[in-house]
């Protein structure tokens, strides 16, 4: 490989899914790495466990509606719900700039401390590292999380079938948004908030309820839907249409991005989900997302059909048929 | 908590615990977490695991003997190890500067490959973030691992007996140095190389053979060799003596921490452990030690002993003895 390193190779499209395959692929052949999900699964002898790691950059460490602390730990509890597993603990890696403030460190723990409470789960492990001024911005945080998957659960992107129906948790877009209106001080002061929040209260007891008929969950952060949507298609080999009457969006998520030419399908989500579910199971499981306060904006959005393999459509409101490319839209580093 | 963080705050001595203690285990009261071991152990229903998380933020990222790919994996292994734990699988998350070099890039990866291949063990999962320029520096890699431990096997800084014998696998300050020279551009060129290295095949063998008869198996990176029985002889309550001559110094690293003012003993390894072990197994697990190529240069450097708990200190080649404290001498940032 020739050439420097692109902010686009972080964005979480295209350019990236290239660079992790020339890179990483093509040296650590593990079967775990290679299926592309959210978290990797094992087998020992006491059962299958998820692992998953992310690092997060996000700027401005604080925003409406969190901080890096909350999105570490709901980021990192979210990749193991997607899998089906309950966490059994999480690690936290810090690297600090020197000259951080401590007070905004003491906040940032607080909110990691509150958002491990808020999901039942426990940080047992960590590490901290300080670089000199100027070698950081600020603070970044590395999460990983390890957790149970029960016998008999089996959920991947790989699993979607034509006639499965595709739901969402809630209103999309918002944390893209929100982490936009923080950085650009548009003066667009408002309700917008990010919906950063951990999900395995809201996901685990559904995939022990219907066993099967989801397929597929997955958190549709980086890339947004959009993305998610792409790699789930293309995993499974499958098509998926989407009606954009039925995508749940606040006004205030559609002005923004009205304003600044951006799509909310490619905007960044940390506490919405998307569920790809069998048909006959569909309507239950909305019901039963809908009753929950995390789960209130629950929607059907789509279906996914056999044929043009990995392709990815949204029929609009007038009726006309766009096709949703991978990796366009969303060029925010530094989003997670 | 005022003020604002300090290099030394990250340079893993009395100031980086000091930290810890205040920011994360005031509120993060998970009976692992206080426990200060180099990895958490989780019970769950299928046995025992061990959980361990690092970020490596080495500089220069390329140093003689290795890079920062191969401290990351081995840097895990061995946390893992310390524990008695076999690796499950590893994940790696990517924080890298936007300009960084793909042909670098690549060379780290490799280097990772190989050095989990000498391993024998699997990377599972990723991630990638990439910064501006100007927002990290260079790269930075946080590495995490999942292991199991086979019953019986308890290892832990805080059982260590009066009567035990302290053995070090080989020489020590090889890493510091290395790290040492190779930024300050000393002109001492020679074969000063950082002794990184993955020590699980050396060491999880030695562990079921000699079950009970290890009590601590540590592996003295940040702060080096004084550190780490600082904080076992405070975690066992015990005082811990060692014998200057006994100590295995390569002369190169002597020569250099002799020039500088440094002592070699608070100097990090990346490729070496600490043992703590009953006295009746000590030869035979000196002798076993020493049969490995990464043992070859093994000792018994010290004892533990009752009363004055916390204590560590040094009978000098003079035979006079002093105290070796916590956290002075290394002070290096960025190390691993």
């Amino acid at each position: 490989m020739n050439g420097k390193i692109r902010l686009a190779e972080g964005g979480g499209g295209e350019a990236t899914a290239s660079l992790i395959r020339e890179l990483f692929w093509s040296r650590f052949r593990h079967p775990q790495l290679l299926r592309g999900n959210d978290a990797a699964v094992l087998e020992h002898a006491g059962g299958r466990l998820a692992l998953t790691t992310d690092a997060f950059v996000v700027t401005p460490w604080r925003f409406p509606g969190g901080d890096i602390g909350r999105l570490a730990i709901a980021g990192t509890v979210n990749d193991l719900t997607m899998m089906g597993a309950a966490a059994l603990g999480l690690t936290a890696a810090f690297i600090i700039e020197e000259g951080f403030d401590k007070s905004d460190l003491e906040q940032i723990a607080a909110s990691m401390a509150a958002a491990a409470a808020e999901a039942g789960v426990d940080l047992v492990a960590g590490d901290t590292k300080v670089v000199r001024k100027g070698e950081a911005d600020g603070i970044f945080i590395t999460t990983t999380g390890v957790g149970t998957i029960a016998p008999g659960v089996r959920l991947g992107g790989e699993l979607a079938r034509p006639g499965d129906r595709v739901l969402v948790t809630g209103t999309l877009g918002d944390h893209g948004a929100a982490i936009l209106l923080a950085r650009e001080e548009l003066g667009l002061s408002g309700a917008l908030q990010s919906d950063v929040a951990p999900l395995n209260r809201l996901l685990l007891p559904l995939v022990g309820e219907y066993p099967g008929a989801i397929r597929v969950l997955r958190d549709p952060t980086r890339g947004g839907l959009a993305t998610t949507l792409n790699e789930i298609a293309r995993q499974s080999g499958v098509a998926i249409r989407l009606r954009e009457a039925a995508i749940p969006v606040r006004p205030e998520v559609r002005g923004l991005t009205e304003l600044l030419g951006l799509d909310p399908l490619y905007l960044a989500n940390e506490g919405k989900a998307l569920l790809v579910v069998a048909p006959e199971a569909a309507d239950a499981i909305l019901a039963a997302l809908r009753r929950q306060p995390r789960g209130s904006r629950a929607a059907e959005v789509g279906e996914v059909l056999a044929g043009n393999a990995g392709l990815v459509s949204l029929v609009t409101a007038s009726g006309g048929e766009r096709i949703i490319p991978l990796g366009s839209g969303e060029q925010l580093p530094r989003i997670c």
